[in-house]
């Protein structure tokens, strides 16, 4: 059977996947966004992860339409598993790819999940979805498999493989990432294994079922978000004790066995969330994780922290806030990277706008300019002269500015705070993390 | 000046340390405790981290008579420094040495703590007991010490080097680890330099200042500790779920910024006390971690988890508890490491014990087999039948064990309970982390 594929979602996982999976075999790269398609056809990644010349290379067919996945019977999706603003799981993008890619299903397919879901939810929620609008069955393990077989039933495959995709990381990309792959039934594993094998010139970790790859993912960044949790709350002591939290983080570092994070607004579309699917599962189950939430809601309420110490600032030298103009640099939700999903800095500006009297943000990375809230300006150019000049994310693109530059654009009384210490050793900052 | 150095507290820490610097100083290894001075001075190290030979052959004279800390003008105090029932830091040792030392510091003398502390704690409590009784003062940072020398006044200097022992370990020794070391004065700091150097193969770094060195010390071992709570966290939450953790585990570790740790009982005097030392300092402070003390409560009642689990597979298999005797193997606070001190293996044990009919504890690397507990039963070899055998420790020593040794001490329907799972893919175990 010559394999024919599909990844449904071009977002941050779906694109490099198919461009990369179009060099070995008949691929369509899938999204419902039609802009978004028409941009690719265009050969402009807006994420910028991707040059015109890459994309224009690439063999991928980029298509909105439904249609075009006829003849496809391998299927990756890579839809977003975004929260609702109550922490609970948004499905409504699996379950709207799911009953796209139903539609289609032929016996023997094979469909794939990338997204990061809880454990059990590809082969319960999804595989629901999956079966609706056709007549096909999925065995759920390779002794299921072979009754099917007997019984000449037809039947599709599923699989699931975590994407470790990691936006605005130039070492770090998916031929270079160990996959692990899951299915229930060898059969299928093996063809999911021939195909990631093609792209991924690292190494390819199968696991033996797809709840155990589903909960793989899910702890790697729950994981990351209480260490940035435990980092913060360092931060917030070592500040209330007038200790430099960089010196000791790098003493400790010394260590073999201690792992340096960075303390910071954790914001997108993963180490924020994630853990929320992890914990819902967990409460349904009657247990209530007090570790992994106690670290969410710090995490959450970060830029609370940072606004009421900056506040303070401004009481102790004396500078009105609600006659203030605030400068915020950087609004996506991580240094270098475009995407502004979820990010935390947005709610910082927030707060400030809501405080203060005007709140400007200007960020040259970010991939949109209209945030859509009123009370927050987006400059294109730096220009006027500010009571606070925040340094929210780090983009490289920011260290090209010079001590003078921000001297230029300071009030005389005012305050600098430089979040993640960019400019460290060469401007000092009223308030560090 | 001749170099007359005195270790103070023979542990873990102090023990090699102490016959370290004897290979290159004159060196009293000193300890208020008198059998610890009669075993060393008979060549008998009881927590079995040196050989008769290796203290036999050490030029370190052992002693607990404090007049033979006369001469001594470098002194590094390796106290503990555990907490209270009420999880307040219990200072007493720290200040009893610091009581000794100070009859006996001369102008220019030095003392450097080892004893993990929260930050702050040496330039004020433990410098106001050095001062106690004698005449002499102690500069702050350098500027204070020129004052000190213009004035011709008498004084002593203050550093702090955090101890990095790792016991049980027999890859990291004191003299492969990074050692930081700290004092505020650049004086004393360079002949601190000097003493370490001589032992520390690796890297000394140097920090600012003391506080900069307590604070490292402590958020190393309060990020271990988190990270297991969150792995407790994650095996709870799988097991509720059915999955294997360790699957899991292994699944996620292939990914390059996941840090494996090992769900179970937190214990000893370091990983499960230090956390405290910096919470009680931050809650005086008006802050309350809620993260890091999070992590400490899920692995304060780790032993209560283990034990509702193991009652519920009792229930489940028809066994009476109060019938039952119970078989644990280990009881130390860490595999491999004799050291029974805020072992949670016992608390699990009295916990067994006042729930079932007899409590039998088996550690043939346990440096005491008197816990004073009545009701736990020390036994000096396996015999017997059991209603449970439970792996608490997974002490190489026990790796001998096969499945037909334990097949003869267990009752036909009974558990087993291989906490760490030292006998997995040879014996299947009822319950695991």
């Amino acid at each position: 059977m010559k394999l024919k594929i599909a990844v449904i979602g071009l977002g941050y996982v779906g694109l490099p996947l198919a461009i990369s999976l179009g060099k070995y075999f008949e691929t369509i790269g899938f999204d419902t966004n039609k802009e978004r398609i028409l941009n690719l056809n265009k050969g402009v990644d807006i994420n910028n992860e991707f040059s015109k010349k890459q994309i224009k290379k690439s063999k991928t067919i980029f298509s909105n339409k439904i249609e075009d996945l006829k003849e496809i019977n391998f299927f990756i999706i890579t839809v977003p598993t975004p929260i609702y603003s109550n922490k609970k799981p948004n499905l409504s993008f699996v379950k709207k790819a799911s009953l796209i890619v139903s539609k289609f299903l032929k016996p023997k397919s094979i469909v794939v999940f990338e997204s990061t879901v809880y454990p059990g939810l590809t082969e319960s929620y999804s595989l629901k979805y999956l079966k609706k609008k056709n007549e096909l069955n999925c065995p759920g393990n390779d002794l299921e498999e072979k009754n099917f077989i007997k019984k000449k039933e037809n039947f599709f495959y599923l699989g699931y493989s975590p994407e470790r995709v990691n936006p605005g990381d130039n070492k770090r990309k998916l031929s270079n990432i160990t996959k692990i792959i899951s299915s229930n039934v060898k059969t299928s594993l093996n063809i999911i294994n021939f195909v990631y094998k093609k792209v991924i010139k690292s190494k390819i970790y199968k696991v033996q079922n797809i709840r155990t790859a589903e909960a793989a993912k899910i702890i790697e960044n729950t994981q990351r978000d209480l260490n940035i949790a435990l980092f913060n709350e360092f931060s917030i002591i070592f500040n209330k004790l007038n200790l430099d939290s960089k010196q000791i983080f790098d003493a400790a570092e010394t260590k073999w066995n201690f792992h340096r994070y960075f303390p910071g607004l954790v914001g997108g579309h993963c180490i924020g969330v994630d853990p929320y699917y992890l914990t819902y599962l967990s409460k349904k189950n009657n247990y209530k994780p007090q570790v992994i939430l106690s670290g969410r809601s710090l995490n959450d309420n970060m830029h609370n922290y940072i606004f009421n110490e900056i506040k303070k600032i401004f009481i102790k030298k004396g500078i009105s806030l609600n006659k203030s103009k605030i400068l915020i640099l950087g609004y996506t939700f991580k240094e270098n990277c475009g995407d502004v999903r979820n990010s935390r800095t947005i709610e910082l500006a927030k707060k400030f706008s809501r405080n203060f009297k005007e709140t400007y943000l200007f960020d040259p990375v970010a991939v949109t300019s209209n945030l859509g809230i009123k009370k927050l300006k987006i400059l294109k150019k730096i220009k006027g002269k500010y009571d606070l000049i925040l340094i929210a994310v780090s983009h490289n693109q920011f260290r090209k500015y010079s001590k003078s530059f921000f001297k230029k654009h300071q009030k005389k009384n005012s305050v600098f705070a430089d979040l993640n210490r960019l400019y460290m050793g060469k401007i000092n900052s009223d308030f560090s993390l």
